[in-house]
């Protein structure tokens, strides 16, 4: 048993952009010489999330609608009165959705469905420099 | 250390179906042979997701009316332009609840309160055939 | 590689408190004496959540506001029918926003953003006394 750790670094255009990275974290768990285990994806931030999805545009517009819906940019926020950078709604939004994600894998290979994507969703209003960590814990079973 | 991957496999229902697999990963942490660690439950799928319920048919009525308002079966969805299945926010709702979940457990049973089981939510639009992948990764402590 | 285990206990003032866990956190993983490994956080209970969130004062009322919203305690609920203690918005929620995290650290330290602490939420609809399990998995490096 051992660990590997990476940090993938990326732009987002923010106000909801979702990005990919299922490539990067798959390339991540084969850097680690590890057989099986599990895939940690974290991102260090109280405005972005990862969750899966089938990335998709149009998947990807139905999910943008439910945030706005419950979680509308357009309301007061108490948040801004503190720091006045209006995004209120993205704390909301990252806190519900969540910044931590597991994914274990076998033979090396990530154990994801066939339409199923790692999704970082950057829920700031601005465009940002983006750092996600990717922990992975395996074994080598020399199969 | 060590890893212990098993795969269950039922059938859904779909539309919401709520399924308690609480006994079956404690018995796949019980198979491990590990007294301590962590059991991660994951699905592999974009329309199903796990967290964790008291498991009785009240609460799981009233946590599918939430998924309804949130996300109502009735509205329009841009996936289904896609793939015409009708199952956009299937999608959506999955992607919000997520698709794993880390349980720890010490002498070889689940942390889990006495009232809150692991709920697997199969959120498609049809019954289906489910996997879910529980990866247990722990230690023998001899104790 | 090896684990590490312990328990948070505190009171909280129920509904939807929101309790600052970071500090205590880091204490476990810094008593673990692993360099590098994960954090498993999970709150073993069926009303209570946890995730992550800048912890300041508006960002946290924003996010009561959300929950009041997609799970408004005034409303009926079928849970209610059945043990009488008014709780079905607390189930609901807890459901959603999920029992466990997962946070990376390296060199002793979590991988939190600058802006970005471990909240616990209590859902429930009274005080209660609180446990939650904080499992470390790592190794030390020597380093």
């Amino acid at each position: 048993m051992g660990i590997h750790t990476a940090t993938l670094r990326f732009q987002t255009r923010g106000n909801a952009d979702m990005v990919d990275i299922t490539r990067q974290v798959a390339q991540v768990v084969r850097d680690s010489g590890f057989d099986g285990g599990i895939a940690t994806v974290f991102c260090p931030g109280s405005t972005c999330a990862v969750t899966t999805i089938e990335y998709e545009d149009g998947a990807l517009s139905d999910l943008r609608r439910l945030f706005d819906e419950i979680a509308d940019p357009e309301r007061h926020y108490q948040h801004n009165l503190r720091w006045g950078d209006g995004n209120g709604h993205s704390h909301v939004r990252a806190a519900l959705l969540g910044p931590s994600l597991t994914v274990p894998f076998m033979e090396r290979a990530l154990l994801l469905g066939t339409w199923q994507q790692i999704l970082f969703v950057d829920f700031d209003n601005t465009a940002r420099s983006r750092r996600v960590v990717v922990q992975v814990m395996g074994e080598k079973t020399g199969g």
